[in-house]
């Protein structure tokens, strides 16, 4: 028998790193969780143990830390073109440098009108997040997105005609919550952007899109979402969104003797609809 | 030998509740994870299975809904009164009724300078909780506070002067990270309150004197905040808070032949600190 | 107006703590999570910022692992009583010194008849408690437990004969699932115990008994629980148990023409029933 | 500008389902966690809001505990195969369905020599997974495995020898705790197999391997328990293994006069290793 090695990686997870720019006016604060890897001609390690061509995770981890002191980056997409430039500029036996970003955002903290200029609270929950790849024939890949930003609707979500066979019991509904734990990627179609304002103008046209949507499914919200982002935003190429269906559940309250005109749910974690998909531009 | 039953309680827990005010402006979205329980005299049902004087607790998940729909609360206190008053009411056997609260906010979606009047997202990381007993002799005991709000300050605070012993490494810094993730309870001084009024003086005053204190410690820091909000809202007696200090480390880049001028921290989650205290009012 | 601070205590936790004992036949591995704490007089510190009779939390991290190098207890009760001495002995401010100690279960690997002496996984979820406080007055008090058991009864479980109010729509039943997720905390009636063993013997009488119990309801089963342990070991002299309800319920198949007889079941975390009570030995 | 729907799915997740068999000498206990999921023409769905192909999610649900209950199905692989020939039989618009299972594994509860047939806890952490797709050409695709499996070295493993760049900190070793979180999924080379019978064989061959190697890094174990289980198990057509290092740091307590002879660690979870690779038999 022989066995060969096939697809791998290594690299460093969870490199958590947390940066204080100290200007006048006020303090600005960043905090990004960083995974590196590497992709490559490694087989001798993986099946003799010969590491002399094994980078140390812990050194890709130093790494980090180091070109976040040099670094003049102002976006996740910036500061991941550097890991990856730096590993692949360094490593000759690597065919591939990846780098993921995962942002928890900072803001001043407020109390009434007054703003803290050196004081901070979490933003919110949504997550931004940035993937990029860097081959060692020069090809870069990447892609932003964000993850856990909650949204709901309650109104102008209905969910009827659908299929129905011998196990559907699904009741039709023109008034239903639409909630999810939205989750989204996109691909430029240029380089040389400004990240972070690409990435708001993205955003904006997601979340309008979602708010304002006559939703006639999941489906059909996710499309108006993307196909809103696309055209709103030309140096998008590509916006892929996953929306969980977090059900919401009308409670029956006539054992009670209670009407309940769409006001008292259940919000429920488990079971969820998954609905997921890709929109591209087209030339 | 002989045996007795000694302090006890039943009840239901994560009741979610999700209630939609349809107002014309705009809808308003209340989101609520309740618990409820009994104490009294169940001492047959645990030794003997007698369940002649238990109330189910899929019947107690029945009332929060019920209630919720027949309801004029606008604060999470006033329904836990409301609930704890009708378990009081209708189980004779029970000696003391309890509910306990925790909201997740929800504030209507924005994009740009536009507002959805029907499109949420949860307004942060915050919880809003409340505690209400009501024991059979008519006795209420409350409390209201919140958790899991991320507090970080990158000015004035410094740690210095402490207790050294030969198992200490620590050095002296007279400027460093503190960072928190604040779990508040407080008790009030008299009933009949606007409580969401309350709460949000509360709050702003436990914000303000964490973001301007010159923090010598944890634990000044603490008193602090605790000391402004029984100064800045007459009907608190009482303010107990939970700072664990979640660690925020200057990383090291001497080896690289790299300064670090207070720029570049890990934040850290284990170990912590835990700083916790009570602060009351005199007369 | 005048404050004073209240109760208050300070420390550090989550320190984690992995020890490898290297006997010749086989090591061993123990993995605990430790949580240490002063309370006292410190309202100095907490009012003025004199931190002079401040122990920083990262020395009483330290002293976690430099008595775990010099201690030779092999139980968490006797590793917590190390630890609250020496906080008693070295802090004169302190009044009261507690360990809280939770630990992750590791066992041989094995495959198949094979058991490997170097090599090692979880032995569960169970994570074994304990907890100690001394004063500085010599006063010592501790407890034992778990958390983190997963228990399911398949037969000998029934729920009927309960209050019925009009919010009651609960079918009774004299067949169901019993599922929950055990904690428990007991308290010895002496001291110098050999704490592994009666923590063994007291495991084995709840589970026993959870495992035989005709059970009428969960609040009968824990009170079973607790009074054969009671009774299995006599140095015991307090047992507390929650039993949260996790609640399987019975899929109805009969819109799609099939029976269900106790076989199909939704397992569910939320709403859960939550039952905890104290049962104490008389003499 | 012109947009189309890329790649898409949406099916149902997280439905769980416990399966309890009564035989006569003793109950088995089954729990498993279901995604079924469809992929085909839906564009009209996505991009008009036409439901009439669309299959409710909650239909989707329904049918898991519809199979079920008439199932037969002693594996995870056969019980999913039924699932998606039962979405392709019936949807004609779809190209592909696929389901994923997670189980989690239950066992009697024993006390001492006693084991109580109708009483259960869980087995351990790791969950064994599956996953099926089957087009609606008659193509079909499964993979098995585990997740959450802890394993950890106390011996026979080194990391020296490898590559130091500028950046390198890390000091070599010849005796380090290797720890990991192991996540495994493999192929087979035929169908019609007993699939239990062979999880149990590659289960054993990985652990076996992990136990005994004298490892030289991470990626050199990872290796070796992949071809030890190709060895072992033929109808295994390639491994996939995610072996996250763990680091266990030794605490250094020379400052406290103490050596630290390999026995006091402190075990982390962040920042960690990641390695992961594929191995497959050839010709």
């Amino acid at each position: 028998m022989s066995v060969v090695l096939g697809e791998n990686r290594y690299g460093k997870s969870r490199v958590r790193l947390l940066k204080v720019t100290r200007e006048e006016d006020a303090h600005r604060v960043t905090e990004w969780n960083v995974e590196v890897w590497l992709e490559g001609k490694f087989s001798e390690c993986f099946q003799h143990g010969d590491n002399s061509r094994i980078l140390p995770t812990d050194t890709m981890k130093n790494t980090v830390y180091s070109l976040a002191r040099s670094s003049d980056a102002v976006s996740m997409e910036s500061f991941a073109q550097e890991l990856v430039s730096h590993f692949i500029d360094t490593n000759p036996n690597a065919d591939k440098a990846g780098a993921r970003i995962v942002a928890t955002g900072w803001k001043h903290l407020a109390a009434g009108e007054k703003q803290f200029t050196t004081a901070f609270t979490h933003h919110g929950e949504k997550h931004d997040t940035a993937v990029m790849t860097l081959s060692s024939t020069g090809d870069y890949a990447s892609s932003s997105g964000f993850e856990d930003l909650w949204l709901l609707k309650t109104a102008h979500s209905s969910f009827a005609g659908y299929l129905k066979d011998r196990l559907t019991t699904l009741k039709e509904t023109d008034d239903r919550l639409l909630g999810t734990l939205a989750k989204a990627q996109w691909k430029y179609n240029s380089t040389g952007l400004d990240f972070n304002a690409s990435r708001l103008r993205t955003e904006a046209a997601l979340i309008e899109a979602f708010a304002v949507h006559h939703s006639l499914s999941v489906q059909q919200t996710l499309y108006a979402m993307a196909q809103a982002a696309l055209e709103a935003v030309s140096e998008l190429a590509e916006v892929h969104l996953s929306l969980p269906n977090k059900h919401c559940n009308l409670v029956d309250l006539a054992p009670f003797g209670q009407d309940n005109p769409n006001q008292i749910f259940v919000p429920t974690d488990e079971p969820h609809g998954s609905i997921e998909a890709s929109v591209r531009r087209t030339n």
